[in-house]
């Protein structure tokens, strides 16, 4: 499947789900002066998509929602965008992603932009056999800052990424395959694209998100996963010596799922090799 | 004058200008999928236009390649870059504005997208009799953290500005025109998109962008017109109490230029006239 993007008017709050029209995915089809271009001010969210459907669909629309509120654009209709990714997810041949966007609009601001595209999703059974080995950096805040100063979208999913691609390629440099950020008073965060999930004995822990952190998709599954699997889950304070220290740690995220963690800053973390297989099946297993 | 656009195959190191067709701003010239729209992964600058000119080019393009640099993308050929930046500005029939734009590229990435955009400026002269209220805020980050964390592209003039733009409507909301950013530990930095600069007594002064801050361009030229004048000029480490008691400040950007700062999070900043207008003649006059 040859990868297409789909332009279509903004679903407000009350319109209804907009035609849609596939374009070839390198067409161009939006204004340099659309916010996301000039200033990467939008937000985003990416959908696995397995069957032909979408995965996690009302908890990536809640936290789109969140992401727009943050930065103050109108609020979507979330049944007219979930019945649209459920319509573009239907054109999948196969395991696929959907990313979905909302910007600020075009040059006038007058209204948000918004499109989606679909492509194919690579293979993650290797990710998930190697695990990756990731390194950790200083994200630059302290884990009070996104309470304190909320305007910072702190917690925002938005198209400003290059921070974070930066952050993988140093991860990269290191001899790394992702990277971990933690505050700067020491508390871990999530990695440039992914959740944090350590296993401590029998519970699940991740990061709190008000300490600055995206409240993952893939994390909340893993937690329901392990709700049924007879595990506790926490949301907590985590540093460097936890994650040394875990039985298990995954990097979770919509696209690649869940990834063992094989290295942290270059000494070995085991591979729980049985839950990891678990909560694949588990994650693949999910419609919305 | 229409604004317009742009796109051009990006002047590599030893590249000649680019032809050049211009269209109309809002036409659909790039896909969702440049790294532009998808991450906020590239750079740009945003030269002023008089007489048919653009200013500072210099100062414009070395910062641009310094930011391609931070981000490891390939050396732009800058006398290609500066022809391209000159035939646009001829096409000016008034003040403008020209932006810039490098970005990682398509989705393949295969190489540097490029473009730029050229629309009339507005009226300053009122913002400079008026002024600017801003209001301070806490960046986040540290003043040692930009040089002990390079990886995180502090300095780089970069696409992702969805929080600058955040700060703005922030500063809005508390009743300000602006924001000013400080360190964690109360450096001053700058406005999300201007540079700050300060009179006390015989000397301008502005942060040391080695605190985390864009070396300013505007503020450059602002530190050459002092030389001229009489007028000592310094990199400093300034804080909130350094402002209050300033002589004078502005803020300093080139659609801009030197707006003098009125009040600092609600207490008045005498309002430096007669250097506003030498200031302001001095900016306007030059040519690269």
């Amino acid at each position: 499947m040859a990868a297409v993007t789909f332009r279509f008017p903004y679903p407000a709050a009350g319109s209804a789900a907009p035609d849609l029209v596939a374009q070839p995915v390198d067409a161009p089809t939006i204004s340099v002066m659309d916010a996301a271009a000039e200033r990467g001010d939008g937000a985003f969210e990416t959908f696995g998509i397995v069957g032909g459907a979408p995965q996690a669909v009302r908890d990536h629309l809640e936290r789109l929602r969140e992401s727009l509120a943050m930065l103050e654009l109108p609020d979507p209709d979330l049944p007219a965008l979930a019945e649209t990714c459920r319509r573009i997810a239907a054109r999948a041949t196969g395991d696929a992603w959907l990313k979905l966007v909302v910007t600020r609009g075009g040059m006038d601001r007058a209204a948000p932009s918004a499109w989606a595209v679909l492509a194919d999703a690579a293979d993650t059974a290797p990710l998930r056999t190697d695990g990756i080995a990731v390194v950790t950096a200083d994200r630059g805040f302290a884990s009070d800052y996104a309470a304190r100063e909320p305007w910072a979208l702190i917690g925002a999913k938005t198209l400003s990424y290059a921070q974070n691609m930066a952050a993988i390629r140093e991860a990269h440099r290191r001899g790394a395959g992702d990277m971990l950020w933690a505050t700067s008073d020491g508390v871990l965060l999530e990695a440039p694209t992914s959740s944090l999930v350590v296993r401590r004995g029998s519970a699940l822990v991740t990061p709190d998100p008000r300490v600055g952190t995206l409240h993952g998709t893939t994390q909340r599954a893993m937690f329901r996963w392990a709700e049924g699997a007879g595990l506790e889950t926490a949301y907590a304070r985590l540093t460097r010596a936890d994650l040394a220290s875990a039985d298990a740690g995954w990097l979770a995220s919509s696209v690649r799922g869940a990834v063992p963690i094989s290295r942290v800053d270059g000494s070995a973390l085991p591979i729980d090799r049985a839950r990891t297989d678990e909560i694949a099946a588990f994650l693949r297993a999910r419609r919305d």
